[in-house]
Formats: C-alpha cells, sequence, structure tokens
C-alpha cells in the first residue's frame, strides 16, 4: 500500500483540511510514477481527516490501480468528461465545508483542474503551498542521489565528445544538435530542459535559443546549458568557452565568474541560509569592475523538478540541510556582446558540500 | 511589431474584456518564440479596449525585447519576486474593473499567475477559454506543416533503424533508449513526449512506462508511441510489432485495430465533424468480437501542442476544415496480456485527407 504520510505531515504543519496533489515532482515522489499532465486532469485529494479520493482518466487505470492507492477511485472516460469523477470525489468528502482550506500545488497545478475542483467543493477556498508540499522534497534520499550522479556523469561525457566535435564556422544549431544526439548516445533517457547554446551576443540572454543561422566565429564566447536526464532526474550544468582565441577584457569578464562560483561552492555548508550563499556570491560579483552586467540569483533547488527549493536568493531563510541539492550559477551579460556562466550541482553534506558536476571549469579554448 | 490581432479576433467573439497568454503553444505561435514556465511567471494581458500589458522576469528582457511587443512591460527582478509587477500592470488597466471577465488559457496557465493575476484585478471574474484561444492554431500554416513533415519523417526514420537493432531478450528500457538514441542522430531537436515503449502485457496499458526488468520474447505484442520534435512540431506515432511470432487470436485482434484506424483515415475529409470520425472509428471496434477492449478516444489535434484541438471524439461538433492535423489513433488492450494501438498523423486538405505519416501497417515480425 502506498504510504501518504509525508502528505498528512505536510497538512498537520499547515493547518489546512485538505491538500491536492496533481502528476509532476510531487506526485512522482509519493506515488514513484507519473502521468502526462494534458486534457485528462488526474488529482489525488488528500483530508486531514478521512479517506483519499483520487480522480482518474479511465485510461489511466491500468498504471493507477498497481500503485496501492489506500482510498477510493473516480474514473471517468472521454466520452464521459471529467467534471462528473470531479463532483462524486466532491460528495464523497461531506468533511470538507464552509471554511474549509485547501492547499494546491500552484506552481504545478493548472487553471482548470482547479476551477473542476472549485466547482466539486464550492464551499472551500483553495491556497497555494507549492513550497510546503514540495518540502517533502526537500532531501535527497541516497537512491536519489545516485540517479542524480548518473544524470551529470552522462551530461557531462556527452559535452567532452560535444566539445572534440565543435568546428569555426557551425551554427549554434548544430552544435546543439550534436549535443543532443551526444546525450541520447551516452545514455540519458530524457531531458532536463531544451538545452541552451548561445555564441557571441546570444550568450549574453540568460535563456537563450540556439540560431540556425549564427556561425560561431573566434572570440566567440560559447555557452552550455543542458542536461540530461536519467529516470526522472537531471543534470542542470553551465559551462562557457570561448572560440580558439579570447580577449583580455573576456578573460577578466570569465574569471570573475569563476571566482563567484567558487565562493559559492566554498561557502555552502549546512546551518547558513540560501540567502547567506547568494549574498556571498553577488558580493564578488558587485565588487567587481562587472558588477553592471549581473542578472540574476545564485541558483535554485534541482531534483525531479529543475527548478525546485531552495531558491539560492538573498532574502531566502531557508537553513542549508544535509541532502539538499541545488546549483551554483552565477553569471553575467553584456548585451550585445557576450555572456558567461559557470554553473555546479551540489549536496549538503553534514561536512560541508559534495560537488556533483567535475567538468573542468578553467577558461578554455574550443573549435 | 508584432501582431495582436488573432487575439483581439479571439476577445470580439468570446465577449470577454481581455484575456491573458503565458508561455506555450499559443503564446508561441503569436510571439514566434517561447519561454520557460518554471518559478518565474511571465504573462502577457490583452484588453479589449486599449494597451496590452506584460509582466517579464527581468532576466528574460533581452529575449523579450526583440520580439517588438505592442504595449507597456512591467518587468521583475529576482530579489524583488513578481507581485509587484503584476501589481503596477493591474493598475495599469483601469478599464477592467466590476464585472469585468478576463479568459485564461486553463490547460497551460498554472494557478499560481491565476492568484497573480486575482490580485492584480481584484474586481475580475476569470473564466477558462483555452479552446477559444487556442484556435488561432487550429489551421496549420504551410511553413508549419513543412516542421510538421520534418519531425515526422526523423521519427519515421529513426523508428525503422530502431526495428533493425532490436533483439529477443532486450528490457523495453533498452529498446526504449536506442529508440531515443536513434531519434537524435536522425535531427530530432526534441521529444514530443516521453515515448512508450511496452511490450506484452504492459502494451495494455495506453500510457504505459518502459519497464528495466521485462525482457521482450517471442509473441509478445510490442508497441512503440513516440515523436521526436523539430522547431516545436512534433510527430506522434504508434505502431505495434509481434516480436518474432504471433497468434491467430493476436493477428485478428491487430486486424481490427487496423481495420479501425484505416477507417478513420477512409471518413476523415472536410465539412464531417470530429464526432463523426470518432464514431465511424470506434463502430469498427464495436462490432468486433474486441469490443470490451476499447479504452479511449480516436484522437486528438497536433500542433505546438502535442494534444490540443481537434480532439476526434464522439459528442466534439467542431466541423473539420482544410489545415487542421489531428492523429487517428484507435487502440485495444487486453489487460495483462497484450495491447495494439496504430496512429497516424493525418492533416484535412480540400480533397479529403494528407496522411502525414508513412510508416508501412501491415503486421510486422520484429526482434
Amino acid at each position: 500500500m502506498l504510504n501518504l504520510e509525508p502528505l498528512r505531515i505536510v497538512l498537520e504543519r499547515s493547518g489546512l483540511d485538505a491538500l491536492v496533489l496533481v502528476p509532476g515532482a510531487n506526485f512522482r515522489r509519493v506515488f514513484k510514477q507519473d502521468f502526462h499532465q494534458m486534457e485528462r486532469p488526474l488529482a489525488v485529494i488528500v483530508p486531514r481527516d478521512g479517506e483519499a479520493m483520487a480522480v482518474v482518466p479511465n485510461l489511466e487505470m491500468g498504471s493507477f490501480k498497481p500503485l496501492g492507492f489506500p482510498g477510493k477511485i473516480f474514473d471517468w472516460r472521454d466520452e464521459a468528461g471529467y467534471m462528473g469523477a470531479f463532483m462524486a470525489a466532491g460528495a464523497a468528502l461531506p468533511q470538507l465545508g464552509k471554511g474549509s482550506r485547501v492547499g494546491v500545488e500552484g506552481q504545478r497545478m493548472r487553471v482548470f483542474d482547479l476551477f473542476a475542483l472549485q466547482a466539486a467543493l464550492p464551499a472551500c477556498s483553495f491556497v497555494d503551498i507549492h513550497a510546503e508540499i514540495s518540502s517533502i522534497r526537500l532531501h535527497k534520499t541516497p537512491e536519489e542521489l545516485a540517479l542524480q550522479r548518473k544524470a551529470i556523469r552522462i551530461s557531462e561525457d556527452a559535452l567532452e565528445a560535444t566539445l572534440g566535435e565543435i568546428k569555426v564556422g557551425m551554427t549554434e544549431a548544430e552544435v546543439e544538435s550534436i549535443l543532443l544526439r551526444n546525450l541520447f548516445s551516452h545514455g540519458a533517457d530524457g531531458l532536463a530542459f531544451a538545452p541552451i547554446v548561445a555564441a557571441g551576443d546570444n550568450a549574453a540572454r540568460p535563456h537563450a535559443h540556439a540560431r540556425p543561422d549564427y556561425r560561431i566565429k573566434p572570440g566567440d564566447a560559447l555557452l552550455f546549458d543542458f542536461g540530461g536526464s536519467y529516470h526522472g532526474y537531471s543534470a542542470d550544468i553551465t559551462r562557457t568557452f570561448f572560440v580558439k582565441e579570447v580577449s583580455d577584457y573576456d578573460r577578466a569578464f570569465y574569471e570573475t565568474v569563476l571566482a563567484a562560483n567558487a565562493k559559492g561552492r566554498e561557502v555552502s555548508r549546512a546551518g547558513i541560509t540560501a540567502s547567506d550563499v547568494d549574498d556571498a556570491v553577488q558580493k564578488v560579483l558587485e565588487q567587481s569592475q562587472f558588477a553592471e552586467f549581473r542578472r540574476h540569483k545564485t541558483g535554485h533547488g534541482l531534483g525531479l523538478d529543475v527548478h525546485e527549493a531552495p531558491q539560492i536568493m538573498r532574502g531566502n531563510m531557508q537553513i542549508l540541510e544535509p541532502g539538499m541539492v541545488f546549483t551554483i550559477e552565477p553569471g553575467l551579460y553584456r548585451s550585445g556582446e557576450a555572456g558567461v556562466r559557470i554553473e555546479d550541482d551540489v549536496v549538503v553534506t553534514e561536512a560541508g558540500i559534495e560537488c556533483l558536476t567535475s567538468f573542468p571549469r578553467d577558461l578554455r579554448l574550443v573549435g
């Protein structure tokens, strides 16, 4: 039988009357399996008191039933639509009445799921407790870390293979396609996200798209932000290279980001806050000659979601604890000219941190 | 300057006072570019009367600004959070007051985006008009069809290459990994969705996951439901093979699905409804000896979203028109034994349909 205890602990802490889980990272952590989120809603309602309810598309029943869900299941067929199943689940939860408060995953649940729940539980109010629900994934298990390590090793091997194939004159899109091929030939079973392969001025856009018509040329920064995934766990790695040659100015620019990255790896440890880490990293950038080119926080948690808690950001007073995994990815961006970002994935240990990524960081010329 | 006219036409038709677009397929169709949907909300508010407003994370400004958005932009930085920008955008829309109705993409927008909008426009009510907004993508342009054809050709070539490598005794996960490698070595730049590679009893689960410990054996059905994507457009193809040998019963089972698939391709044409197509296909299954093994509708639209309008489903009175692209994917599922699904992608033409997928459908033994 499936264990809903972690969710009941979240409920207890939050003081809410129920919470709802939809497919995604939290769902996968609890159910050890995920479902596509498309036009067919699937939702699990866990009340503080009483039995849990699930609304499940009939065509998923063959996958859902074996999970051992400890509660009532309301399945629905394409021809009938989903509202009947939501209404029946709501009727089976009479304890959720006027004044009841129901927590949902605000960054994951879609508006049409919410509207169906509001119709089924019309007296309830709905509250975004994405962070609280996601706290069940804050501390990674050894099994999770093993999968994350594997995703990272695959990704680093794919990057090294890609660098060996790069030539001046290739387009960004060609380089991206080489990287993708290498990720899957090295064993990735998915992508953490659509990779960013950006050269020259495009590298100054933190979330750039590879251009089919831009050819890399000597002196360009060449930024890769990418990750393969493996069994649901992802790498998220950024390295920036220079094509054939680098100016003294760009070298100083690169070394500043590298110093910020190193500072982040140096200060991170259990007991300090996420804010402390960002503060230390940002100060390196702020006190450099390149302060004006800062654009974003230091990093984010990494697990079944590629962006999750803890956000490594000033003001986030979350205390770091062993088992938390996050990125350290300072960057600097000179619009129209160049951008540099260097990103590592680390796990907090009893002794400090372990850096899961090991791809060399020293300035490297490619092509 | 970017053209918001298609959205204004949707507004006019819907009788609403404003609509909101978030990153995703509709956004991409209008802006010719997409943005990651993670912890940083990005939203575009288009009122019926007056100027459009955009709330944009500061780190995306380098990518957003060049798009030529014809309206005011409220950007926000990580350290400040997004609510200030939403409130400022709301204050700049005084025409959206008590009684105003705002349409949103219910299957795409997340609950925390909605909550931010509700705080910024507290007197407005929000309505799910996902279908109406998505109607801007119902009719594919020749450029879109060219990209879809390319995604399909890549995917079919990858499937053929994969079949050549399959051997009895491989696990489902090994076969999946061969398929993934072939997709990217043939030029895919993304995945339409996590592929389904399922054998034996697992093929009876419509959305199965490849098992690392199940080895394919003679007599197994072997189902592939997968697609590479190319520049945002996706293939969605299913073929089912049998490993080494097939029983007479399974052959009849297969031929029934194939007849339903053929019926769908035969009847589809402009002027009839999506319901008509599903009805014709389902009747083939219902009137067969395998009627009890039906599990789902015939298909769904296919474009920048892998599941979009028109849903090919009884009761959907949407009239098919030239330029609409959808899947025809009848299936039958004998729990614990085997499943067969055969899926093609078609585009409605003036003369009938053109079948975009051409991978052979005759029963084929592999391994």
